[in-house]
């Protein structure tokens, strides 16, 4: 049985929406980033900074991160941040950065876009556009992403219901483009010694009611540096098809989520340990 | 002392931003919208459809509102919609009616913008332009409200917490403009028997924490019209600048939100019960 | 139309249970406290310290609130407290000064019972027993309430539905005690610059669904001092049959909750305030 | 480095109680159940049915929990419910079954106290006494628990933060028990989907915090049947101590919960499978 069906009837109180909906026996979808193929056997680590700061932190951190074994590299050039008084991101100039980067090093960069009129210029740049969780219900932004024909990375939005996150990915479906990949990054909840709330029970859910491929960001799930190893080895058990993840070649000094960025050497520690409990799911890495 | 100040100091675990802050004895900023001027000691109502749907519904709800002693017409051109296959709105054609419907009634009129490439165009018919929940943390679109010079009925996001809407109105007001009006819509919690849970406390809250108007949407707030009324009460004794409500000339017919839209005689009663309570707290209405 | 009912049927997603059920048509309950009616169209106010510290507290407290017009005295000799290592109330000693206080004020009283092995001792004293928020889904505790005979102030679990608010009222009224008053005291959400939201709704809400009267309780709802007076007269705009108020001769001073605790002062102004709105509403205080 | 601990030093916005806080070096407390010890390197499962309804029902589920590898049996002989319609439990005649189980299968057991009333009677049978999610606050309950000197299965409440459960549980250890385990069994948030939100971040958090064994409740956690094995997966990479879920030889009949619960072949194929993840992160099970 192919990995992520259910054998039992998923009963949900709503309508899966037509386009993502998995069928009885369908294959999860295979979206490519560059050379790499996500929603397969092997496990799919996306890694790098928060946001791109400078050609060094830049470099430095997407060649550790490939050494460790991710395949696709992150890094933010338009960063929402909920102050405008807050580092914004250095925009096409990051672009450029990140195009360079992948030439040096061979990885495929995901980068987010915030804004419609941007998504051109972004996926002129990237081998992947990420929408954000603030911009989960951006309608406009969706359909956007839906004709451009480039893969997207959905976050869910930090307090979207299963139902409305379905919903969200078919916006860019109903487009034409299918080359969808949703990922969980915690919910918003009561609990405040985390910053969110890392769902992972969304990954089982996800899986058997769409056969779009589905992501863990435990950075963001826990805003905690020292746990996110921990909720990445539960990722990968619970049947995440992939883990994006926060590494800067300096934390303490990183522009923005420091605190939730993992070292190189916590981070090609950590895909050691991630190999070993994805072999025990019958997995690879 | 004037309205909405408090007396006793607000300890609050967040630091407010600048340009919203409420300085002390600052006096709470007037927002003109047409003729209309919101945030003194007159209650003003915003009413109208969902959608608007067709020139009959538009012109018969907004001749009766206005009847009641609506202020303002709200009717959505732009909609943002769950899902793909509802209801989009009318577009352009809607803001052409909601003008011809301005010129015969005199009411102005506000109207959602959910992408930074329409605001100039929503601006050039709008007498106030709404930036909707799903859009509250939608930077770009802020920002591009922020240089339009219209003001702006900014809805607290289902998830947002005070900081976060505080902050969001930030980035317009930090682009210049400060003509804008927060509005609580009702948070997402675990209680399901309605379809949001209405933050009365924000009024306060945020009355003693800006110099911003303070206006309450008890229509989504709740998502049912029977408790519209008695939740509408509660906004104008706990001290709400305005109310935001859905009506329309037949609820059971409406494209979009029937289920939480007044019909005309149940708004014309409560804008006479409305009168009493805002007299019982020294306002009027 | 009696005070509550509903024209509108109400659709909920839960069978309410028999015995909480208001049938249609049904007036409500009136509830008994001493020689104070619940439940008509006279509001009735609960007011007193968080917990009994002392004689004089407890007298000075009384007598003022007396003064300001509530009709009950509230105050707790057992306390639920988050932490051991607090003070967990005065015990049986508590009891003997609020049995003293109501002989020389002619208030009854309301305190809380924590233990199924101490409801006929509290029941002995008090004029009505109070199963508090953690205690709500404790189902012996409600057992045993229903079979006292004496009214019982029920407070909403803090993350409880209202479903599970009514069930657990149906624990009590299974055991032939419908001297039931439901309080609504703040549900728990994601926002922290208030310690509950206090969920206004839950008024139009459980009077449409069910017999028994329903009182807010501002004080727990905000945990604020400074936003009591804007949430208890939104309390009363919104149908509430009650409210439940700390108030402490000295807040500052207090050994619980004085961060939440009115004045003297604050709550004869208050009561004075509240009148108007009450009266606005076709109702007195 | 003993397993649990956390070289980053944890920054929490509270005060973690004294008596239940890890200090500098510390190794996490056994808890012993029978001959069964909690806290190792060995996680351990306990397993059984929701509620013992029958001799048929208990001795043949546990005879196949015992040959599936479970350590200890669980059974509820007094079940809080949240309607008073609902089957409350055999009561004393459960217990009595229970103990008949153990004799044959050498299983020690855990099950629910509810009332303070009760600690001594359920003590006089049970290996470990469980208090529920709705009674973590029922301080009492909690006090007596302390008191009795028998280890204590303490779950967390739905609404409960990490400080709240933390504080519950330091009130059994202050009077003078320290065989307590904390158990995650699932909070409540906005989304419906699954029964419960599971919060696998509560393991590191509590891991890191306190020198008590965690355990996961998978079936409570998600309410779902098929979901249940990929959850307990991942509570055993995520670093749990254990895990507690429900198995039923007819979840199809069952009086409680059945929708959650394992049947024989799924909790033996899930045992296995459960075997090859404990290893991946160096533990047995």
């Amino acid at each position: 049985m192919e990995n992520g069906a259910c054998k039992i009837p998923i009963n949900v109180n709503f309508h899966v929406p037509e386009k993502v909906s998995r069928k009885t026996g369908q294959d999860s979808t295979k979206v490519n980033v560059g050379q790499v193929e996500i929603g397969g056997s092997r496990i799919v680590v996306i890694a790098g900074p928060c946001a791109v700061e400078s050609r060094e932190q830049l470099f430095e951190t997407a060649r550790s991160v490939k050494d460790g074994g991710a395949q696709i590299l992150r890094g933010g050039a338009f960063k929402p941040r909920s102050s405008p008084y807050k580092f914004q991101g250095m925009g096409e100039e990051g672009l450029n950065l990140l195009r360079e980067v992948r030439n040096e090093t061979g990885l495929p960069f995901v980068t987010e876009v915030m804004d419609t009129r941007q998504v051109e210029l972004v996926a002129e740049y990237a081998d992947m556009l990420q929408i954000g969780s603030r911009n989960m219900q951006n309608y406009p932004l969706l359909k956007e992403a839906g004709m451009c024909r480039k893969p997207v990375l959905l976050k869910r939005g930090m307090m979207a219901t299963i139902e409305e996150f379905l919903l969200a990915a078919e916006y860019i479906l109903n487009q034409g483009n299918d080359q969808v990949v949703l990922c969980e990054r915690g919910i918003r909840t009561f609990e405040t010694s985390t910053r969110n709330t890392l769902d992972l029970s969304a990954v089982p859910m996800l899986k058997s009611l769409t056969h779009l491929p589905v992501f863990i960001d435990p950075s963001h799930g826990t805003g905690l540096r020292w746990m996110v190893p921990a909720m990445a080895k539960a990722a990968v058990a619970v049947g995440a098809d992939g883990l994006m993840m926060e590494v800067h070649y300096k934390p303490e000094e990183a522009l923005c989520d420091g605190y939730q960025s993992l070292d190189q050497p916590e981070f090609h520690q950590l895909m050691i340990d991630l190999g070993k409990v994805a072999q025990a799911v019958g997995r690879s890495i």
